[in-house]
This record gives structure tokens, sequence and C-alpha cells, in this order.
């Protein structure tokens, strides 16, 4: 951001520099760590709570296959946000689904590039990192050592990401290096391209649910847990709505295991109005806005 | 920020106004709701984030309540980062310890002036804000619920709030109002001003232990826990080892409860070389920084 200032001041200056004594050029100001990432790659607060969630997430697993369940916590096809329905778990056997990106692993090299260069996102340049990137991650502080105690207590673990199909190796080579594999393509590793079109990630867990009986889910963003929260018509208010109140709102903790991620994604939306209750606003008393 | 480059730009070309054609002032660019903002405040996900801290929160104090603890979660006087002991719990009634912003209560009010004006954190400004905004803030998701749960098993609920003891009337009502009370000053809340000096809670986390045994705590940042992490020699990459590895680790979701803000507090600190590790970065292959 500091850097898009810099620029947006030398732009303002270069439209009069011929009509002035020149100036030597203004060193530009040094870019600084969005205060999104120091709170997500930085702190001990958000290595906290990874933490929490991945503690949460392991209990449930271990307490959950021990009473095998009838009903998978995955959306039934047909189900809305107002009429959910879980697919059924028969005798198959059990697994957990999650995301990859800030969900399982920190994606800490692209990010850096991002907040360095001060670019936004852009679907060339992360595919870039898909292909070349998979030894500057680490993984999300919790999840290796959950991950490896899931696969102890006979639950199948199984990443469903939108990184693309065609970077399977070295998404692979990514998350194994970052300890938390295996992560095989095609059984334990789902993605783009492989089940359904572009980012949906409901038909990969349609075809992972033929094969499995999820008795929870992680991930970042809500359609890491149902497409349905990505709905085009849907408001951003309605959005935060049907998350946290019934029915959703006794799943997180209890078979959806949400990841705290402010630094990209489809939870980054949302104006004044979108954000701010018309209800619950103040103006300082001793100073005006703008 | 989108105010700042505004006014950044008008400065630039301020300098340059008298050499040039006067043109019409450029209509300044309209205020955007910070990223972190968007995400606390407008997401399902951090929703769903907060009812899972809160979720965990009251299933463990349930069953700790059940059995007594001979140890509170308190860090006892002379304890240090690499030699944590706990203040004995004795015969004294049970109690968990929340903070009180952004923990149990969303300030919306006030973030939205701050988003609003584009200002950053000013003291006498909040101030005016624990003064007069006690209508403008909403339970965090999942508080009030849990809070109320707790008290019905015989669980006593206190706030430990950086919040003015000289405004503790206004606290209450704010606390009080968004269904998270009963929040008696000197009894059930615990304000700056109280006990010891400045923005340091150990002192209060002492004066509660000494009444009771203090069986969770939850937070936003480290220092609603203990103290020794806002030590000022503490480097940011130091912070966040401390609060991700053993002792502290195990803690997270059993006995000390974070809820993640990203948008203000010690947590949003760090350089580039304090946020991502030297061997975790990357450099766009097609495009050099800057």
């Amino acid at each position: 951001m500091t850097l898009r200032v810099a620029l947006l001041a030398a732009v303002a200056l270069a439209g009069c520099a011929t009509a002035q004594t020149p100036a030597p050029a203004p060193a530009p100001a040094a870019p600084r760590v969005p205060p999104a990432m120091q709170w997500l790659y930085g702190s001990g607060e958000s290595g906290a709570s990874s933490l929490q969630a991945y503690a949460a997430f392991l209990a449930y697993v271990i307490a959950r296959a021990q009473t095998r369940p009838r009903e998978s916590i995955v959306l039934a096809e047909g189900a809305t946000l107002d009429d959910p329905r879980m697919i059924p778990c028969g005798e198959r056997p059990l697994a957990v689904v999650l995301d990859a990106d800030e969900t399982a692993i920190q994606n800490l090299g692209y990010e850096y590039d991002e907040a360095l260069s001060g670019r936004s996102y852009d679907q060339e340049r992360w595919n870039r990192w898909e292909r070349t990137g998979a030894n500057a991650v680490l993984a999300m502080p919790g999840a290796a050592a959950a991950l490896r105690s899931i696969r102890n207590h006979g639950v199948t673990v199984i990443f469903n990401s939108n990184r693309m199909a065609a970077n399977a190796a070295q998404t692979r080579a990514a998350l194994e290096g970052a300890g938390l594999g295996p992560a095989v393509h095609g059984e334990t590793l789902y993605l783009q391209g492989d089940h359904g079109t572009g980012s949906a990630k409901d038909p990969r867990r349609a075809a992972i649910s033929a094969r499995y009986c999820v008795i929870a889910m992680a991930g970042d963003q809500l359609g890491d847990f149902s497409d349905l929260f990505n709905a085009r018509t849907l408001s951003v208010p309605d959005r935060r709505r049907h998350a946290t109140t019934p029915p959703f709102s006794a799943l997180w903790g209890q078979g959806w295991f949400m990841l705290s991620n402010p630094v990209y994604g489809p939870s980054i939306r949302g104006s004044f109005d979108d954000v701010f209750p018309a209800d619950k606003r103040w103006s300082d008393p001793q100073g005006g806005n703008r």
C-alpha cells in the first residue's frame, strides 16, 4: 500500500514537473507488511488461534471416530442454506477433508512477494507460485501434529484444494515438505480440474463422499464447507448471518473447523453498509468525519 | 488508507498548482473498509471462528468445573516464559476471566469512525468512545450464550479490561447492553487503574486469583493471558515462538482461549524480517520486485 502511495504521489508530481525547477526524485517509501499479514504470519496470537483450532479438530475427530456416525458433515445434493441435509455414511471408511492454503500451510513465500511488490492477487503469478514455491511454505501451527495423530487413529486425511490439478506434483511436494503428507493426487489430494468446473468444491466433496464417511472438515473460507456460501446472490451480511445462526452456527467446532485468515479470499469483502450495521455507528463528538 | 492516498496526491499537486492551468479539484477517493475490518466485522468466516472459540471455551469450562482443579491457569508471581508456574486454587470458588474489547464485544461504532475518517488509533478518541459509545457495540458471536451457560454452571464470569476505571459505568452499560453481563466494577469487572499501573493485567489477575480459582481465560491479545508476552525485549518472532511452542502451545483450547483480531493491538507488528522467515521467501520468476 505504501508503495502505491508513493507511486500516486509520483504520478501527481509528474504532471507538473516540466513547469517547475526539477527537484531530486523523492526516495520511494519503503514497503511495509500489511496489518493482516503481520497478524497471520507474525503474531503469537494467530499461532495460538491455529493451535486452538487444530486441538479442537483433533479432539473432535478422535471422539467421533469412536462412535461411528450415521451422517457425514458434507451437505447432500439438493441441500440449501435453509434446508441443509448431510450425506449418509453407510459403511464407508472414515476421513477428514481440509483445505490446503492458509488452512494446512502458510504461503509465506507468495505473500512475501505480494507484500514487497505491493501487487494484488494475480492468477498467473499464483500459478507460477504453485509451480515453483514448494520450499517456501510452512505448516500452520498445530496442523502437522494433528494430521499425524488423526492418521494414527485410522482416519484418512484428504486435502481439497483449489490449486490446479496440472500442478499436482508441486502441491504434493509443498504439503509433504511441510510435514503434512501423504498427499497423493486422486487419493488424498483433490484439486481444481479433478471434478466439476472452476473453484467449486462441492463436486470434489461429493466424489470424496462416495468413497468415505467424512466426519470433519477444516478450512479458512466458507467455500471449504459448502459452495452454497459462495452464491452470487448472497450479500455480505446475509452470508455472515447464515454462517452464524442456526443451523450452521452449531457446526463450528463440531464437525466444521475454521482457521482465521484475514489476508485474502471471499471473506475479505464488504462496503461500510455491509460491514457496519446502521444502528451501530458512532461519530467522535470532538471531530467530524472528513 | 484510501483517504491518505488522496491527501498525499493532493499535497503533491498543490506544490505545482500555481504554475499550471487550474483544474477542477479531483473528487476525494471514497474511503474503503480496511481488509482486516472486513474480515473481523463483516465475514461469516470470523463469525464462525468466534463461535468455534466460544464453543471450545464453554465445553472446557463445564468439564473443568466438574473435576475441580488444583491449579488455576493464571501464571504465579515469579513465573517466566521459560519457567511458568500457575497459582494454586486452594478452596476458592471457580471463575473465568476474559477481556472485553474484541473478545466479548465488537467495537463496531469506534472502528466505523476510524475507518471512515482514515485516522489511526488515538487514546483520547478511544476515551471518548468509552464514555459515549455503549450503544454502538455487539457481542462477539457465541459470547453471550456461552457466558450465560458458564454462569448457570456456577462459575463466575469476570472481565479484565484495559478500559479506564473512570469510565466503569459506561463499560458496564456496554457489556450488559450487549447481553454479556452482569459486569459489576470491583466484583466482576476489573479495569485499568484498579490494581497496578497502566495496561498491565497481571496485577488484576493476581487480585482476582486471591478471591477465585480461575479455570479458563479468553482474550484477543497475548497480554490477556500474561504480561510476560509484552516484554519490550521480546522480538516479534520470539513472541510468536513462545506462544506456539511448549509449554504454552498446550494451553490453547485447554485453559487459554484466543479470539482472532487482526484489526489492532500488539499482535499487529513486525517488519519483513520479523514476519517472513529468511528461508521462506519467493520472488516471482516473471517479475522483479519494485
